[in-house]
């Protein structure tokens, strides 16, 4: 994996010592963060949003509102775009495809690996230089920020300084221009079914009765055996990696029963069960196969061989 | 909530001083890792398991073999049981029920809180002390383990140096036996839901060409935004109890589409996405009742409310 570290960078490119001039297009909750970092490091700032009135108060903090997405496009070598998803920031750039020739488009749009590549198709056979982003830790300006990068390394190279200004960690992952959002998509993975999680354990609790105050000092205790910590993470990353799946201290067996009482819970008082009835469906899976006295990691294999079917 | 904490028990019971005698009936890792903290501790321990020779290494460290579950069960006045669900229990206690009459059981196998309800009041018709058992935290033996029991107070009291000895910290959670249980499935729903994630998100990278191994660190890195942390789980937690869900930084709809760029990737990739189908649909279910810029944690209430139908 070709990884240059923005923290690496071997100086700073002439254009970067003059404060390169920078467009945002998209002025959602990271449009608006993307764009008051920028203003904050001293970059001059042209943001244009398709409701105007959302660049209110950065105008007040010192940006440029584009009268037009042309003039926005215009405005600047590099322009970020930051919105809902790739059909609107194809329905943004359709129009003004030929103004952007010539200038770097970053993407920190999040979707599909495969979408990424299509569009920097399309921005090769308009002659701009395209990378693709995913803002992995939001604290834009901080250091715990994180944005992945990958596609043209030229452009990366180029405006690394700007982009570092956006805080944290900036990392270039190669020049697939799909590799940041295959990246983004799995970690969201664990993002949006933890998320999920935790919402449906604390509706399960409610109908015993129980508040979320009362549970959640027993989860916080408890996060260090889940998978939200980073050494479990690691363990269960090495099983995954070496296809060792032990199950002697707790099986796939034990766990779908675990799994059933969840859902005989959940379903005697009346609240939806799919995620986990979804879930017991893949140990239910290897267990059929023979694998029930393995590890719960070992379904990795399950999803994966899903695929052949 | 009825909570009293084993640490701030007054004294220890003429029963304890001398070691109570105790009887594990069930030798899976949980039962051997009981009986072997039981032995550490000094306890007379006689073990039973339905295949004996998982009793081996027990008996070399100490525990009594009982030749029957009869001999096993008036061998001591205390009772603990661990398998892998209620049916088990059932298997093995009807036959015995009689001769548990004046014991105390404590079952620390997990099963729903209706079958702990149910399992009291069968203990209860045989004159049988009961505390149901959950055991949250499974590093027996060590500062970190944490097991929660409701049911019959006085057996709580009688036995809680006993059951103290099994490590960290033991909460009485009330005289309604179900209640260890509800929090058990609560938190072991927020446990299994997260496995599933994170098993998922490393299939999906891997259909990206990306090891487990390359994604885990920025996985770790992450983990401070994810629910897998105390303060992401305060911040929910007073969200779902309040029912305040602001949607300024995030909201449902951006949400939904990030899962469809997951669900997107993960089906051109030919790999199974029921877990996020499932969650999509409780989300596309807040944004057709209106609720689509509000934040991801009002899914509790589409949750609380499929109740209804
Ligand atoms: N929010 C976060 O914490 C976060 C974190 C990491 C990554 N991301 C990613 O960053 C991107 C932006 O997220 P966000 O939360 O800032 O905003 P969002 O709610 O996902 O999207 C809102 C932005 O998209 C624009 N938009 C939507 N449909 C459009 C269309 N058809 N034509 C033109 N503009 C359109 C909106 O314009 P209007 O104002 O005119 O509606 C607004 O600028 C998303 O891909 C998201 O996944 C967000
Ligand atoms: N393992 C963990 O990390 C962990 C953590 C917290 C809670 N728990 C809970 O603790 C309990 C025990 O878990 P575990 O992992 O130790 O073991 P398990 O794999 O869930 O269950 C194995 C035990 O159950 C017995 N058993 C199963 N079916 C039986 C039947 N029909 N009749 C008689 N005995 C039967 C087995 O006997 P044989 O040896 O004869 O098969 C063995 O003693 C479960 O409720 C589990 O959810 C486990």
């Amino acid at each position: 994996m070709k990884n240059i570290k923005i923290n690496q960078a071997e100086g700073i490119s002439e254009r970067d010592k003059e404060r390169t001039s920078v467009t945002v297009l998209g002025l959602g909750p990271m449009g608006q963060s993307i764009a008051r970092t920028f203003l904050k490091n001293g970059h001059p700032t042209t943001v244009w949003n398709r409701t105007a009135e959302k660049a209110k108060n950065l105008v007040k903090q010192g940006a440029v509102l584009a009268g037009s997405i042309t003039d926005a496009v215009q405005a600047s070598p590099l322009i970020v775009i930051c919105v809902l998803d790739y059909d609107a920031v194809h329905a943004i750039l359709k129009p003004v495809e030929d103004d952007l020739n010539g200038r770097t488009l970053v993407n920190l749009t999040a979707d599909s690996p495969k979408r990424a590549r299509e569009t920097a198709i399309w921005a090769s056979e308009h002659g701009i230089d395209y990378l693709d982003g995913a803002i992995m830790i939001p604290s834009l300006g901080n250091p715990s920020a994180l944005i992945l990068y990958s596609g043209t390394e030229e452009a990366f190279k180029t405006y690394h300084t700007t982009l570092a200004s956006l805080g944290g960690t900036a990392d270039y992952l190669g020049s697939d221009p799909g590799r940041a959002a295959a990246y983004d998509v799995s970690l969201l993975d664990l993002f949006w079914t933890s998320m999920i999680g935790y919402i449906h354990a604390l509706a399960v609790a409610k109908t015993e009765n129980i508040a979320a105050k009362d549970i959640v000092g027993y989860a916080q205790r408890m996060v260090n055996i889940f998978p939200g910590v980073p050494e479990i993470m690691s363990l269960i990353a090495d099983e995954v990696d070496t296809g060792h799946y032990p199950g002697d201290e707790s099986n796939i067996i034990s766990a779908k029963v675990g799994i059933d009482h969840i859902i005989h819970t959940a379903q005697s008082n009346g609240i939806d069960v799919s995620v986990l009835s979804s879930t017991r469906a893949i140990a239910q899976k290897a267990i059929d196969d023979g694998q029930g006295t393995d590890g719960f990691t070992r379904l990795v294999e399950v999803l994966l061989h899903s695929k052949n079917h």
